[in-house]
């Protein structure tokens, strides 16, 4: 049974990981900045070893593609991202690419001949860390956002995504093309499979988000000479609207997950009642009508603590994003590839965004999750076993050839 | 029936409030600082124009004092404070001290001598704004602090109290004498008497004050990629704790009350699992053993919270302040005070600390409070009737009329 070549494999991901290297074992590599253009000269190179044709669009996305010998059918496509978070890791994004070539390298190994094409695509920008908004590359290919729109977004110091792909040399002008099919490899970034002691996680699809800014008013008072019940303790009505937003999470089916990560309060001194608070709410849910109903709970939840505080809340919906769901055939060519080699494998979502549901919305679409360690991404610490990023290729490897089809 | 004179005393507290005057109407006059060198001439001048010999001690702290008819009869003292608030007002601390020089004044006018000697008493930094602790001069008056421990403290910009004492001409010698009583009238800077329509709130004494710090400690996790069950998230665990407080608060007897005040969320990014909150707890009670009980029940709180939202909780406590009992007598005097002049009136402890809760600990102590618009001080709108202010001075006046005595 073929096998992709496991220490190729993690020795590209460490080459790749000395551009922009941390002193911590991490990785800086910002979009379009020129540790960003050494990483992509790195895989464009690797790429023309490998007998790609290499070509570039007009967002940057990088695609080298292996020929195949079907004349009129869709390339299989396999990628992710080569940017980094600002202190981000060795593995998330580089993991899917490297993958891609190391599938390309194990066939011209081989001597494997597919029907269709194989790409191995690196989307622009996907971390967001130098320009908004994530996943820009992925999203203009995929026709969400106009190509125009995302090169005229530039970095806090002014500089354009336009400048940064033209003095990188990436401002490409291939045009997109229809794919057959995508894949994208990548770290859970969560701590499912570690937990479960399980090597493959089948993607399924990734969860829809739904974002809130609330704003708590209520009326700063002496903590000393105010009794109880004439407050109108703003930190008491948001600290209630928080265990609210995880009853909903913990209580609503399809993956829920419901967060308050930002909280600040108003004056912020301890013998005074507080009397403003600024928080968010972060909803998920793989489906899109769940998610509407934890909605409608938070917003009934809302309405009840204001009037039990007697303080006002403010809330507006700032982001919305539709759940997204996976190709089921391809999904399942995910299952049976695990269950070739063996390996544990679970059904899961994707709680984060990926290229991969851009990708969705315009091919069918399947990703394959490895475990990281103590589910932490984002990180310098960030890290993942090389028989785990193997085995995750292994499968990735059937799938696409599944995909493409014996020439 | 003898009474002040309301105008006079207006006037007074108009006059002491141009010395620091805001533009927005309130007062910024900060311990020692030239503001309130000015304030405090103003008032050893009026001291000395109602014919009372003035005496400052080692803190800085003013008496004036009209002598008594009894050689041996221990001075009944009222008082209060001249400083303010970085950003205060009129009324809180200026009108303790001017009631009392009111008060000697409608003596004079009246020719009526006492048996015991009446002084007047500004203490130096009540406030705490400038130099800490706060309620310094009645502390070092009533053996809180050592006089050299006060003297050594400075300000943000390295003065020294004594410094600032000598600079300002107030570095006195006199040694602090025994009172027979204490009286001390002071706006509630709460909203209770202005919200039930009581004129004079006969203060019981005040609640005792323990303060914590609260460290709790989860982990930071990804908003998407975290399953509910498996996060350590550091906000809940806050939350639950606010809740807990405001629940301790207002079940628990003898004037409870509980505040977070202050909460700090780390990362405090939207979509990041709170790894890390800091916050503080403000409770206060008129009962010692209760205030006891209410931190037992916090204690189990905390361990309970800790455990279901499995993070690590540490609680410190950084304030004790004990409850003070304020003497049965001269509580029952400003009773019957408010009666005899058929003001409405209500038993009240004070919630906030005062001058006269260190002085309770030497002397037969009261307090005489009068309502302030909205509850509201420590701002400059803080603003309160004459008719109210008047009403108070009365009391006052009966109050210390009777435990000086006839000559």
């Amino acid at each position: 049974m073929l096998q992709i070549n496991p220490d190729r494999l993690w020795q590209s991901l460490m080459d790749l990981a000395c551009i922009g290297a941390t002193d911590k074992g991490g990785v800086r590599r910002l979009t379009l900045t020129d540790v960003d253009r050494q990483g992509r000269d790195l895989f464009v190179r690797w790429c023309g070893d490998a007998g790609m044709a290499v070509a570039v669009d007009g967002i940057g996305n990088i695609f080298g593609r292996r020929a195949g010998t079907g004349e009129d059918a869709l390339p299989v496509a396999m990628g992710s991202h080569l940017d980094s978070q600002p202190s981000g890791g060795k593995f998330d994004g580089a993991y899917g690419v490297m993958a891609g070539l190391e599938i390309v390298r194990t066939l011209n190994d081989a001597g494997i001949r597919t029907r269709a094409p194989i790409e191995v695509a690196a989307w622009t920008n996907e971390e967001g860390s130098r320009f908004v908004p994530t996943m820009m590359g992925s999203g203009v290919y995929a026709g969400v956002y106009e190509l125009d729109y995302a090169l005229a977004q530039t970095d806090v110091d002014g500089i354009s995504v336009r400048e940064a792909l033209k003095s990188t040399g990436y401002a490409g002008a291939a045009i997109p093309h229809a794919l057959g099919a995508y894949f994208e490899a990548h770290i859970e970034q969560g701590p499912v499979l570690e937990q479960t002691k399980t090597t493959i996680g089948v993607v399924l699809g990734a969860l829809g988000q739904r974002w809130f800014d609330v704003a708590i008013a209520g009326q700063d008072a002496h903590a000393g000479p105010t009794p109880m019940e004439t407050r109108k303790d703003a930190l008491l009505a948001a600290s209630r609207l928080v265990i609210e937003v995880n009853r909903i999470a913990t209580t609503f089916p399809d993956y829920a997950r419901g967060t308050v990560g930002f909280m600040q309060v108003k004056p912020n001194s301890r013998n005074v009642v507080p009397g403003e608070v600024r928080m968010t709410v972060d909803f998920r849910n793989a489906k899109d009508a769940t998610l509407a109903s934890m909605v409608e709970e938070l917003q009934r939840c809302v309405a009840r603590i204001a009037a039990d505080c007697r303080v006002e809340i403010g809330i507006k919906e700032v982001v919305y994003f539709p759940p997204s769901e996976f190709a089921p055939d391809l999904v399942e060519s995910v299952r049976t590839g695990s269950e070739k080699f063996g390996y544990s494998h679970r059904d899961i979502v994707s709680g984060a965004a990926h290229d991969a549901v851009y990708m969705a919305r315009i091919a069918p679409t399947a990703m394959v999750f490895v475990p990281c360690e103590g589910g932490i991404s984002h990180n310098e610490f960030e890290n993942a076993r090389p028989e785990d990023l193997a085995a995750g290729c292994n499968v990735l490897l059937h799938a696409v050839l599944g995909r493409a089809g014996a020439a």
